[in-house]
């Protein structure tokens, strides 16, 4: 019985969320940190850059999906005080982001509930 | 705002979840049918058929998770009323089972709630 005993303690669940949109993949988890990286850092290329991806392949991720849901998740502007103009993250963007994190949250806590006490 | 309203509820979470063994990918919904066709059906022959699958693969799976936690899954046995014999799901394979199927519940109900109530 120990040995079962300690092989049921290594065993841990783990799992990969995504959004579909219309029964289809849509949002994963590399979406949801290109969206939040480059909120976090204000432009496409920095918030790529942070994750060592290129500006057109986060781009493209993006992009994706808005082709996918036909809104933006993105809104670009020019100037502010460095200039340099940024991207901000849309409304729906923002909501797509947290149903994501609340989802994803909510299963850390039925994952970790069920681990700690297994039947 | 409405087509932004009924993208959002054209989105639906789904998830893989697999459980890890010593952090390593060792029991997903794959293993999880199998020994539930198992138990349905008998023997390995029987379930592994009414998914579909050759003997050969699902006892593959089988024997790879047996393999990687060093405890069996299955005890095959001789005879029994129609004298073919077939096989039980151990106590350990039980578990997990039982594991799985708790965290996937747990998801269940973290994505409804979450679904059905978007922040």
């Amino acid at each position: 019985m120990s040995t079962k005993d300690d092989a049921f303690s290594k065993l841990k669940p783990n799992w990969k969320l995504w959004l579909e949109y219309d029964g289809k993949y849509v949002f994963g988890p590399g979406a949801f940190a290109i969206l939040g990286s480059i909120r976090e850092k204000g432009t496409i290329t920095d918030g790529a850059k942070a994750l060592g991806m290129s500006y057109r392949y986060a781009w493209g991720v993006v992009r994706k999906i808005e082709q996918e849901t036909g809104i933006k998740l993105l809104e670009t502007f020019k100037g502010g005080t460095e200039g340099g103009g940024g991207a901000r993250i849309t409304e729906f963007g923002r909501r797509l982001m947290n149903l994501y994190a609340s989802v994803q949250e909510g299963f850390e806590k039925a994952s970790h509930r069920i681990t700690v006490t297994p039947s």
